[in-house]
């Protein structure tokens, strides 16, 4: 136990990288003020503009809302019902997140998959892509297509510091040099995208959940039953690993990489690429069908020629 | 047990990475000519140019001043005596280098830190900079010198796979921009140092191993006695745990990265920078006064001081 920095009580949260210990009464404020120091060195948002926000039930986008809401943004949530097993995962999380609109007092819209395409990620599987990798397409989609429809300027997502880091790690592993271009806590929008803000991007994992913790915060607890062979996850304990051993390195990796990008460096400018609309669903895409309708394409093939072969 | 691929002999060598069983008296053969492809996609060098290999007693160069040598290179060996641990560590490591170059009716040259500037690397301890540190420093000071001096166009390090990994790793972590783009297999000469090549950048450290038990090579089995706390033995520790459970990931890694390296791109052009002779020793350097010289000046004041106080 040592003394909170702020109150002088006593308290077990230490946080080593910073040398810090707060209690879990001072924890809450401590945080806010990080998240808020993020989002202007950033220059995310202001306090007119409206913010859409990705929420899925967990933690780090339930304790974004929250934290937004109190450092005196517009932030609205949007939930995307994805179906995973057979639904009860998702209706628990569902659940979370209407639970935290009402408590904040904001818009909270719901997307259900199976009504917008009649399919589920459940569905999605079938077709042997990876599914976290079907799941980012149509979240990403979504998230996209609503904030344009609902004329939202931000679109604002729950990531923290441990899913940078193991992004970047990844990308660094297999030198994806595209990715790499575009990896940043805020990319600027474009006529076609809205811009896009992670203001947990400095945030460790574990401190979002004593967030969530200390300022009784109800989120899902249980991992997506889809993400436990998830390659994100096993550079994460990598990382957390490496972090155990040399304390704060995980943020430091994330922050000389964000550094080297506000230089004025050729590596790390963002290709410019042509957008236009997809043939089939209209939402921009750098190629002629986007990549959510040719999943979903594969999707129903797969489901018919299942129909077909039963019939027969 | 699995069936040899090359002569269906039963063999307990099996390398996960390249779906590859080799028995004990095939391997030799086999890593010789993977070596021989790097050397040769790398165009490290040609048979008819002389290479200084700086060997340590380890069993990374002496392997690969044995495969150089059977490949039909001109490879002699310069050993350096760093003083480690009052000559235990550096008399048993200097023996191996001594057997082997009998073995293969090389030159070696030996050079004995004390005898050139009077201190070891157990003195350079005493200044607080970080012993692989100043050793690397001191091993590139002689190297340098000494193939310049014995008119070498080519200097061969014995860096293998989870070597090069680990430093990249590092690089990384730290966004060392100067030294990613110094980083590959081979580097160009110039008027002031010789072309680097490390023909084992590609095989990995228990291949390596493998190499020097299957072809008899004696060498020195413990580790650096300062080495164990080094940084680059935590992040190799950390790419081998990633290699358990995604097997080849670290050769992944670092040819994504060379691979990357070979394209046309700003980043990783390693930047121009005038070379001057150092003001003390006149060896080639980009500031005033060479490294290898300030950390000399160091460790000797530090001595004068001792000795000073001890005196009064």
């Amino acid at each position: 136990m040592r003394k909170c920095k702020f109150c002088s009580a006593m308290t077990g949260i230490y946080m080593r990288e910073h040398h810090l210990a707060v209690c879990k009464n001072c924890f809450p404020k401590w945080f806010e003020g990080r998240v808020a120091e993020t989002i202007e060195r950033y220059k995310m948002f202001k306090k007119d503009e409206r913010i859409l926000l990705g929420v899925s039930g967990g933690k780090d986008s339930l304790a974004l809302w929250q934290v937004l809401i109190r450092l005196g943004y517009q932030a609205d949530g949007l939930y995307l019902s994805l179906g995973i097993k057979n639904d009860n995962y998702s209706l628990d999380s569902k659940e979370k997140c209407i639970k935290m609109k009402e408590k904040l007092g904001r818009e909270l819209y719901i997307v259900d998959l199976k009504n917008e395409i009649e399919i589920s990620i459940d569905d999605a599987r079938s077709i042997h892509l990876k599914t976290c990798s079907i799941c980012g397409t149509v979240k990403r989609y979504f998230l996209n297509k609503i904030t344009r429809e609902k004329a939202y300027p931000v679109i604002a997502t729950g990531h923290n510091l441990d899913d940078e880091a193991a992004t970047l790690f990844g990308n660094l592993l297999r030198w994806e040099e595209s990715y790499l271009r575009r990896q940043y806590p805020v990319i600027s929008g474009t006529n076609f995208f809205a811009r896009k803000v992670k203001p947990l991007a400095f945030m460790y994992e574990r401190q979002c959940a004593i967030y969530a913790l200390t300022s009784g915060i109800d989120y899902i607890r249980t991992e997506c039953p889809y993400s436990s062979k998830a390659t994100s996850i096993s550079y994460k304990e990598n990382l957390n690993q490496l972090e155990n051993r040399h304390e704060g390195i995980m943020k430091f990796f994330y922050t000389n990489f964000t550094n080297a990008k506000k230089k004025d460096n050729a590596m790390m400018k963002a290709e410019e690429v042509e957008i236009v609309s997809c043939q089939i669903c209209g939402e921009p895409t750098t190629v002629a069908v986007c990549r959510f309708c040719r999943i979903k394409e594969k999707i129903m093939n797969k489901k018919k020629n299942e129909t077909e072969k039963r019939e027969k």
